[in-house]
C-alpha cells in the first residue's frame, strides 16, 4: 500500500465525508497544515477571528453532515471552546484540528508560546465537549485514530477534537483498513415488541400527532418522516430547534409547537392529542416554551437517538432510527385527512409610507420575500422568536440554536450555510447586540463571494432581556450598521426606519441576488414580537428573586 | 453582626480589594447579579463580544491589581476560556463571575439552555484554567469560598472562577472574619544561607547585570528594584514580557533582552556578564528569542515567585519576594556606575513629503510622541515586536502578552487600562489581522468616554507568518479602518500613506486629547521591523518539516 504524510491522510478522510471547505485562522502550530490544505482539494475559509470559524463549521455541518475547523493551540483553540459546545448540545458533527507544539518540543515542559498550564489543558478542556478525541502522538495508530474520531462524529452527530502536533504531520503512514464499529442494533425480539406497541397504540388513537425534533434532521430520517405522514396522514408538528425538517408548505403541517410560546391554534390541537408521537425531539426548556409545555406521559410515545419510551416504559436499545424504519413498514392505518388549523399563507404587505416599522410588520414583509432558494438563519433573541411564524418552503432551511442559544451565531454561519449548498441565499436575522459580536464577519462572506442579506434589528440592546429586567446594562452602543459594506469593501447598505424604506430595501436586495445587502432596520426598543412577549413574562417570573 | 445577600457580599469583597470596574456581557442568568452591579459602587462596562470583556478585565488586573469579569453561564463562559488561559500564563489576577442556573433548576438535571453535556462542564472547563474555582451553592460556606477564591487570586496572580447559581444570589449571609491563609514563610536559616550566597556572588562579580520580568511588576516590587539597582549601580535590562517593569529612561536601563531578538549590543552585554541576576523573568521562547538567548547557568542567580535558583542549585522556598526583601537590606557593594550601551534616545523625524511609510519610519516617529501619560498597549506581531524598541516613559507603561501571544488583546485591553487608570492615554499598536478579531470593541471605548490612539498597521495580512511559511491564508480582507469612527458614532480617523500623512495624523491626534483616534497606516506587506526579520527566521527554521 502506498504511504501518505499524516497530514494528507486527514484531508483523504474529511475529504471522502464530503467535507469541501475547512473553517479557520491560521498560526505558527498550524502553519504546515494550512499549506497542506492549500494544496489539497479542500478550501481554506479564513474568518476574522476563531469564533466565526467555530459558528461557520457548526453551520456547514448542519446542511453538509460535517464540518471542520482548523485552528491554532490554545489562542485559537480556546476561543472556539464555547461553538463547540454548542455543537454539542445541539448535536452537530464538528471536528475541531488544533495544531500544536511537536512532541518533541514538549520534552521537559519548555515555557513555548500559547502554552497556559501543561501541553494537557487544551485537550482535557475539550474532553468536556467532544464526544472523542485524539492527540496524533504515535505513527502507529495515527490512520486508526483518525477514523475512529471522525466515525464518532459522524455516528454520534456531536464534534470531536483532534490535535495534530506539528512534528507528527509530514511523518509517513500507510493507511489500513480499520473496522469502523457501527452501534449494534438492538434484539430482534425486542425491536418487534416496541413496534407492535407502537403501532397498536396509534392506530388505537383517535387524534394522533407527530411532534419532529432535529435528530430526525441530523441522522438523516427526513425521508422516513415524510413517508410516515405521507402514509398515514397523522399531523405534524415541529419544536423550534426543529422547524422545517419538513416543508412547512407541507398538506399535514401544523406549525411549530413550544408550550406557551407558540401559537395557540397548535397548542390546544396538540395538548389535547390521545397519542403524541415525538421524535427526535429535545426536551429543552426553550423547546418546551420554557416548561409551559403540557405533554401528557401517559399518552406518549418519545423516540430519541439513544431510546424509545412509550407511556411509562422504555427500550434501552430502540432507537429513533429502528423506529422509523420499522413504522414506516408496520401496518399503520391510513386515515382521513385530518382537520387541523393551518399555519395562515403569508399575506401580502401593502406598505405605509412613513409609518414606523413594527417588528410584527417586518416578519409579515420578510414572509412574503422566501423562496425556494431561501435559508432562514436565525440569531438568538427576538430575531429567532419572530421567525418562528415564518413559513418555511424547503426541508431544513432554518437554522438557529434554538436550545444553546449562543448570540452571533448568524452571521459566521450563513457563511458556512451559502458555502456548504451554493444554491441557498441566506436572509440572516440578526439583533444588533448579536451582531456587535460576529457582525464583521461579513468580511469573510464578501472575501469569498457570498451574498447573504443581514437585517439588523436595531432595537437599541438586549430585546428580550429587558422585559425580564431591565437596566443601562441592556443598552449598546449605537452602530450604522448600514455603512458596513463600505467598511469592508463589498454589498450594500440601507437604512430602514419606515414600511416604505422597508420594502424599497428588501426590492433592492432581491435585486442585488450575488451581493452582501445589510438592512438596518430601526425599531422601537420596547416593541417585540408576541411569541417573545409570551416567553419573557415567563422567564422573568423564573429569574425573579427577592432582595 | 449585619446579614447582606451573596451578592452584595462578593461585591463589597471585590471593591475592598481595588475593583471599581466590572467587564462583562449579560445574560438571564447573570442578569440579577448585572442589577445588583448596577445598584453598587463598581461600574459595569458592558462589551461587544465576551471575549473583549476577558482581555480588558486581564488588562485592568495587570494595571490595578485585579480584574472582574461577569458574564452569563456557558454561551458567556466559554467565550473567556481562551482569555482566562492568558491570564494564567502571564499571572493576572482575574476573578471570573458566571451566573448560572439556580441550584434548584438543576433537580433532575433538565435540559435547560445554555447547558453542555451537564451542569459541571463549565466548572471543570475553568478548573483547567484558574488556580482556584468555587461553585456558591451553599449558604453555610459561600463568604468563606469567595474569600478563598479572591485571596487566591491575589497570593498567586492567577485567574479564579466563581460560579453564582442565580437562585443563590439573594440569599442572606453572614460574613464572618475568615483567616485568609498567607504562604508560610521560608525556614529564617534557609533564607540567610540563601541571602548570603546571592551577596557574595554578586559582590565578587566584575560585570554583574539584572534581567527584570514581569513577576517583580505582578508582585508589587518594583519599589524593591530600584532600591537595589540604585544602591548597587547595577544595570538592568528587561524581558519582553516585563518591559517597562522600570523606566526605560532610568540611567541604569540597559534594553530590552530578548537573545537574538533584541538589539545586539544589549545581546553582548548580558551574555558576556559574570554573574546574571534574573528576577521573576519567565524562561519562555518569546522572551529568550526564541531559544537563542545564551544565558550560562553556572553564572546565574534565578529568583521566581516559587522558588531561588543559584548556578545549578535551589532554594525550594525562598520565593523572588524573600529574596528582594533581603537584598535591599543586605551588604551589597557600591560599584562605579557601570559603562554600558544605553539605549539610543528618540531621534527627530522629519517627515518626507510623499514618501511611504515603513514599520521602521513609524516606529521611529511613535517613539517620540510618547508621552508621561502614554501607556502603549501593543497586539501580538509586528506591532509588539517593533514596540521592543520604544523607550515607554514610566513605570508598566507598556503591555503586551509577550508570552501567550494571544492576537486580539490590544483594542480590549486599552479600555480596562484606561479604566484602570484615567490618567493614561492609551497608545494602541495592532496588526490588521489583529484587529479584524477585536477591534470593533472600539465601540465600548466611545460608548464609556475613552480616547486610545489606534494604530492599525495594516499590510493585509498576518505579517509575522510570511517569513515563516506563506499562502493565500495568511491574506486578509482589506478595510477601511478608517470609516469606524463613523460607523460607531465618535472620534476621528485617518488614512496613512505617507510620511506627511502620518506626521499630520499623529499631531491631530495629539490635539484630539479626549477623543478615540484611527490611523490606518498602509504598510507594505513584506515590510517588517528587524526584530521581526530576525524572529521569524528563527521560527521558519524550526516549523519547517519536509515532506
Amino acid at each position: 500500500m502506498p504511504t501518505k504524510t499524516i497530514g494528507d491522510f486527514l484531508i483523504q478522510e474529511l475529504h471522502a465525508h464530503g467535507v469541501r471547505h475547512v473553517f479557520g485562522v491560521p498560526g505558527d502550530y498550524a502553519l504546515w497544515f494550512y499549506r497542506q490544505l492549500d494544496g489539497s482539494k479542500l478550501k481554506v475559509i479564513n474568518t476574522c477571528d476563531e469564533q466565526g470559524a467555530g459558528f461557520a463549521a457548526d453551520a456547514y455541518a448542519r446542511i453538509r453532515g460535517l464540518g471542520v475547523v482548523c485552528i491554532t493551540y490554545c489562542v485559537g483553540g480556546l476561543k472556539v471552546a464555547n461553538t463547540t459546545a454548542q455543537a454539542f448540545a445541539e448535536k452537530s458533527p464538528v471536528v475541531i484540528i488544533s495544531g500544536a507544539p511537536g512532541v518533541k518540543e514538549r520534552t521537559r515542559n519548555p515555557l513555548l508560546h500559547h502554552k497556559v498550564r501543561d501541553f494537557h489543558v487544551q485537550s482535557k478542556v475539550f474532553e468536556q465537549l467532544t464526544v472523542a478525541s485524539a492527540v496524533i502522538d504515535n505513527a502507529q495508530t495515527a490512520c486508526r485514530e483518525i477514523r475512529r474520531v471522525i466515525a464518532a462524529a459522524l455516528c454520534q452527530k456531536r464534534p470531536v477534537y483532534i490535535e495534530l502536533p506539528r512534528d507528527m504531520l509530514a511523518t509517513r503512514v500507510t493507511a489500513t483498513h480499520a473496522s469502523t464499529k457501527t452501534p449494534e442494533p438492538p434484539p430482534v425480539a425486542m425491536l418487534q415488541e416496541a413496534a407492535a406497541e407502537t403501532t397498536k397504540m396509534i392506530n388505537a388513537a383517535r387524534r394522533p400527532v407527530i411532534i419532529a425534533g432535529v435528530e430526525l434532521h441530523r441522522f438523516g430520517l427526513q425521508d422516513e418522516l415524510l413517508q410516515l405522514v405521507d402514509k398515514s396522514n397523522i399531523p405534524v408538528a415541529t419544536t423550534p430547534l426543529g422547524k422545517s425538517v419538513i416543508s412547512e408548505r407541507h398538506p399535514r403541517y401544523l406549525g411549530v409547537y413550544a408550550g406557551g410560546m407558540g401559537r395557540a391554534q397548535v397548542r390546544r390541537f396538540v395538548e389535547s392529542s390521545d397519542c403524541l408521537i415525538l421524535l427526535g425531539t429535545f426536551m429543552s426548556d426553550i423547546n418546551l416554551g420554557v416548561f409551559t409545555a403540557h405533554l401528557e406521559q401517559s399518552r406518549t410515545i418519545y423516540a430519541t437517538s439513544e431510546k424509545t419510551s412509550i407511556r411509562y416504559h422504555i427500550y434501552e436499545h430502540v432507537t429513533l432510527s429502528d423506529l422509523m424504519h420499522t413504522l414506516v413498514t408496520a401496518g399503520l392505518r391510513r386515515r382521513r385527512a385530518p382537520a387541523f388549523p393551518s399555519p395562515t399563507a403569508p399575506t401580502a404587505f401593502r406598505p405605509v409610507s412613513g409609518r414606523p416599522v413594527t417588528v410584527k410588520r417586518l416578519f409579515q414583509r420578510l414572509n412574503t420575500f422566501l423562496e425556494d432558494d431561501t435559508v432562514v438563519v436565525a440569531d438568538v433573541g427576538d430575531a429567532m422568536f419572530a421567525a418562528l411564524d415564518m413559513t418555511i418552503h424547503g426541508r431544513t432551511e432554518f437554522l438557529s440554536p434554538a436550545y444553546y442559544t449562543s448570540l452571533g451565531f448568524a452571521v459566521p454561519a450563513s457563511i458556512g450555510v451559502q458555502l456548504a449548498n451554493r444554491k441557498l441565499r441566506p436572509l440572516v436575522l440578526v439583533g444588533d447586540g448579536a451582531f456587535q459580536m460576529t457582525g464583521m464577519e461579513l468580511s469573510t462572506a464578501v472575501r469569498f463571494g457570498l451574498s447573504p442579506i443581514v437585517v439588523v434589528l436595531n432595537n437599541r440592546g438586549y430585546g428580550t432581556e429587558r422585559p425580564m429586567l431591565d437596566g443601562s446594562f441592556n443598552d449598546i452602543q449605537q452602530w450604522r450598521y448600514s455603512l458596513i459594506p463600505e467598511l469592508i469593501g463589498a454589498g450594500h447598505g440601507f437604512e430602514v426606519r419606515t414600511e416604505d424604506e422597508l420594502e424599497a430595501a428588501i426590492q433592492a436586495s432581491g435585486t442585488y441576488a450575488d451581493s452582501l445587502c445589510v438592512l438596518d432596520v430601526h425599531l422601537d426598543p420596547n416593541d417585540t414580537s408576541p411569541a417573545l412577549r409570551r416567553l419573557t413574562e415567563v422567564l422573568g417570573k423564573r429569574v425573579r428573586v427577592k432582595k
